[in-house]
């Protein structure tokens, strides 16, 4: 950490920084400038908090040099985490699984047609929400616990796992019970009882991104879940809020190259809330890819112009199948394979 | 709503998204212009939810003419809310009361001194954080019910009604037990299973905006309360996020008066998170007044060179007795006052 | 300047940092840490370009520390500039003018009514634009030196001095000629030939902060004109781009206090673009002054149902009386006054 | 265009807006709701001017069916626009070239050498600023007329054609006689007197979108160049201004497939300004082209670590030499190719 003095700072304002510094248990270093001096907090392991030192006189600003987070940091741990949520889909690897699904599960026929249809183009997990986060508390909400139970047919229909969305405590209690793999969406990102409440659950996370997250953020939001114990994580990417209307969010592609530097946690990235535009997801979910994406999460629906929510967003099952093709030539110009569907021989070779 | 359709939209098309609407028990009246067709669709009750429309062949865009929140809207209800935390301590009237107090509650001690100082500096309720939502795990999460138990005993000795964060449902209904109004933080702004807990407890909510929360967003997650049956809601500007660090957050004063126009729920502003610098917190606390806040939220610690969170922008309390002053002579010179203290003559008198 | 090291750095990768350094002319000296070693550069006088030590092996992030901009430092200057662009009429100081006027000059009838509406409703300068940057080709662009003859005389008729924005190098000289400050708009912001040919010119400059411009590259900006030896310089803000369209723009008013810290230069505000909406302009003026603005620049059209650009945001004539009179119950309750029209008994004996 | 009514508009104000619409020679037809009321105005060619409408009594906001922009759009050419900017380098078709170079020219060795660097490593045309807009007064702004000379002779010296920035009319007179195609940068996209300047030149122009620019901004820009009858206009993601400082800017890879949309015009992309990351570069320019980017422009130079500007985003030459062959793969996975060198078999073939 650096504490910046201003540029009229006096020798005493300094010599009380260091001493401030000392009495938290660290060493002070002055470093004189032309312009000002910098005092180095020498022995910082990443958690000191610089209030105290940012309201001391003569103080113009604390610059963190040293990285908030500890456990996600590939300084801890430099091997990719990988994450399986099924016998075969695995996160973090050279394969890049496919998780599809409607936006919230409808009904036994609904997602059972919509399960079938993601193994047939190729995907290997089903999404689908039970527990919706709806901005109008008039929107459909979800199924809720019903909603789950038609997941677990699915599932069974289809061999697929599941990866459904937990919006409180209780919620993620029941969904680790149905599920795979536990969502928390964009807007719980920094519920922080809930991700402490899923560090504690024996089930892998994905965590997406929140709307006004930056990367340390995400990150820091992530290692909320590890200091609990659960490391199986995995992040994602689904677009934050910017100022053209143009799209519903803005899809930031860099992040999944940032992420993957900073952290051994697998980054995947969901081209259709990233872009909210049905006709944009397979171009995007392609630069995905390329840009090195551990997984893609998008919407399918069997008949996008019925569904309950996000119908403008979903793909048709044939234009998933196109996506799972596109993805398989961009991942193998890149060195890398789509995820076997679970339980073809193409997963069992592999 | 309307639905515009593509400017090669056929007559087909036109009549799908007609009859569609009309399957969705409204009406939908095509309108051609020199460009392109939009069918608008009437009867709306602004809970019409368009992703079935959009999903159409040859729809360009939905465009959304209802706003989408009800209860919370001025066209529902003309005259303010009026939201009483305590005698006389009104929020939605002419005045308008400052709350100030530390980030957080840290000690017995720390926070008597604190209430005794934001009286004396003519505050007229007292905040502090028992729950704290930090970025970081490693970070100081305050004291819990311990903290709790020493607001208590800060309103005891002040006289002054306590606001203070919950972070989830079981904390809200703690909260509720010891003190006079429950904050709902920005990272919990669309914490739907947290709006909906504190929506039946009978108790003044605080909501703050999200860091990525457009007004309507915001006035949406108020809904999310009055639909379960709280009123008693407040609404408080701190800041969102933008492109320039130069500030913590980029606050939008604006925000204000739009509130106000669109919504009968009092509206009051953030200064310290607003700017996240403490010498930004005075100006910036007048601009509010003037923009027309029906309150302040500041924060103040009697030592902010020792606060455990925060302390950067944490005001002295002299600093806050100058705040206090100038927010009253911007007050009066709009025809408004400032909420006198708690108990004093000047309160017997108001 | 420091240079942050990766938490790897070998002691090879820090000694090339300080030996580049040294061949840079400064002197480098290393600051190991817990996580990792910092250098620190020291002898920098704020012009030091780190893109030669960005691209070092081992160099995980630069850090400035010095200001990059110098002669619109208030460390370079501690007293405000005064810039007077007529008479009486001073930015910088305890008197706060008000620039008022139409978007566009439309007719001589309309210019020097206007003229007459501001001086009539208080206000000390006149805008309005004969070169109007217009973001479609097909919308009305200005009546270039027609309109400047009309602005000068709607001078002479109403005594009011002229602000005026000018948009290529061939204008500024034009302006120049007929108006008491060019305006340098929003989207000129970083177009340094302009900003270049200003500097040369002997007439204040009025400056607005670009949609996307951080208060360091505003500053930056302004150092352009100051660096060709034009020291009478008037900063703007303006509103920036933000995700919410409930607004125009997103009006920073923490700008103000801040613009003021690190520059002598005055900063204003215009309320007009800053929301973009009419009914907002009279409270976030207000809100501007108790900020600590030095000046408003407000749309005001005597007819704004019939003007040919931004009538939407126009005041009416007796709302920019009403704002005026806000304005300085405003500015007296922070010990300041606005100033007077010139020419008047007040602006006599001011 | 729509006018949205106030839920309490009156009747008569209704009645207004329709006149007023019918003085501005179009149409207006009132669609009552159950809200609020909507006026259309019918027979817009999209060059229509809400500002009047917008200040009418009763109107709550005016929303913008039609496009702003026409020559620029798909609606008035269906086909794209083929850019070519010399024999074989060609944009917008199936082949989709790389441009590379430095920042800035610095010396005739340097830019021969990156010439003939970028030509080995597949690139098929050079970059290299001359005028160079620099945040800073004091950073190095570029050779000048000098640079453009010395532009010339690393083209005969390599055969590849030259993309150089101008910044005013001056220079992209001169910058016409030297160079192939003139680049606006990312400040410039609103100087309206520039973007006219070149739209009188024939030469083929390369448009960067501005920092703060929506996909409308930018195509209202290309608009003027068109409108002046230069119709050889290439436009360019360079990154937008955001909230995550992790990244210089944020890359908007989504801009690609919906200006591709919208328009005729060719969309590249810039992924060393769009990131300014070096390690970043090479999977965000395969990323581009998997969304469809019509070429990339890299920044290369021959020692980053003695570049004058922008060292530690610049490629080293075997870097921009794998960049092409994984650029190549993810082309040829979606049916593309990558333009040849210009002068080899390979470019003769094509």
């Amino acid at each position: 950490m650096l504490v910046v003095m201003q540029n009229d700072a006096t020798d005493e304002q300094i010599r009380r920084v260091v001493d401030v510094i000392k009495e938290m248990g660290y060493e002070g270093k002055p470093m004189p400038g032309a312009q000002r001096t910098t005092v180095g907090l020498v022995g910082n392991d990443g958690r000191v908090d610089g209030s105290r030192l940012e309201s001391l006189e003569g103080v113009a600003e604390i610059i963190h040099v040293s990285r908030p987070y500890k456990q996600v940091s590939r300084e801890w741990r430099v091997e990719n985490t990988l994450v399986e949520i099924a016998p075969g889909v695995v996160f973090g690897g050279t394969d890049i699984p496919i998780i599809a699904g409607p936006c919230s599960v409808e009904s036994e026929a609904q997602i059972v047609e919509s399960a079938l249809a993601v193994r047939e183009a190729g995907g290997s997990a089903l999404r689908g929400g039970a527990f919706k986060p709806r901005s109008s508390p008039y929107s459909f909400q979800g199924l809720g616990k019903r909603g789950l139970e038609m997941l677990a047919l699915a599932r069974r229909e289809s061999g697929l796992p599941i990866v459904t969305e937990a919006l409180d405590e209780e919620g993620a209690n029941l969904v680790a019970r149905y599920a795979d793999c536990i969502q928390i969406g964009a807007r719980n990102m920094q519920n922080y009882s809930l991700l402490r409440a899923v560090g504690r659950i024996e089930k892998p996370v994905l965590l997406k991104r929140g709307m006004a997250a930056t990367i340390t953020d995400l990150l820091l939001s992530a290692e909320y879940i590890l200091a609990e114990g659960n490391t199986q994580v995995i992040l994602c990417e689904r677009g934050i809020r910017s100022f053209d209307s143009a799209t519903r969010n803005l899809f930031d592609l860099t992040a999944i190259p940032l992420v993957q530097k900073l952290s051994h946690l697998p980054m995947i990235a969901d081209p259709s809330h990233g872009t909210g535009l049905r006709d944009k997801v397979i171009p995007m979910g392609r630069a995905a890819i390329a840009a090195g994406a551990d997984g893609l999460l998008v919407e399918m629906h069997p008949h996008p112009d019925q569904a309950m929510s996000d119908g403008g967003q979903s793909l048709y099952p044939d234009q998933l199948g196109r996506l799972v093709r596109e993805a398989r030539a961009i991942a193998e110009a890149i060195g890398r394979s789509i995820t076997p569907v679970p339980g073809t021989v193409a997963a069992a070779r592999g």
